[in-house]
């Protein structure tokens, strides 16, 4: 068993959205991004298989998509897609977002 | 791409936990279990390849392990072990608990 508590182990940066690697194993990659408001973790994709979760833990802002796309994203929110699919999140306030990756990448 | 809000999708049962399965897929499985203050997962482990983890987006109380083991659970905690352990959860407040298992079972 492993724990991490990611409010302690990672915090916010003004510079830019901060990069937590919470697990990376055969199953599964789990990663923290902390966003202050306006920062952003651009649209991009990966041409392989498996799938992302996305799940907003606090603050809100946008899930961004293919083609200038986007859905409003809150506290609470589980997004899940292909990782083939663009996907990205703009924060609208200070966010925290829990990202997992099966199979890892 | 599929968007859940779970503090919206799932709610509290003051009989038992209340489960709401999220996702599931060839990749992973994404489940929400809320609890009452009280109420529990008992520990329980399947004897199969593969990782869980359990990430506590509100409340308090205490992750379960093998022979009676526990230890803190909180807001921000990331739990992650092999399927094949041990692993369940009492709540000391009201809580809700996101589990993700890979690959899906």
């Amino acid at each position: 068993m492993k724990k991490t508590n990611i409010y302690e182990a990672n915090g916010f940066d003004a510079k830019s959205m901060k990069r937590l690697l919470v697990h990376d194993s055969p199953y599964f990659k789990v990663l923290n991004f902390n966003f202050k408001a306006g920062q952003q973790l651009p649209v991009h994709s990966h041409d392989i298989e498996g799938e992302v979760s996305l799940v907003v833990l606090e603050g809100e802002g946008e899930f961004l998509g293919k083609d200038g796309s986007s859905m409003p994203a809150k506290a609470g929110d589980v997004l899940i897609c292909p990782i083939s699919d663009p996907h990205g999140l703009k924060a609208g306030s200070d966010l925290r977002l829990l990202v997992t990756i099966a199979p890892p990448i």
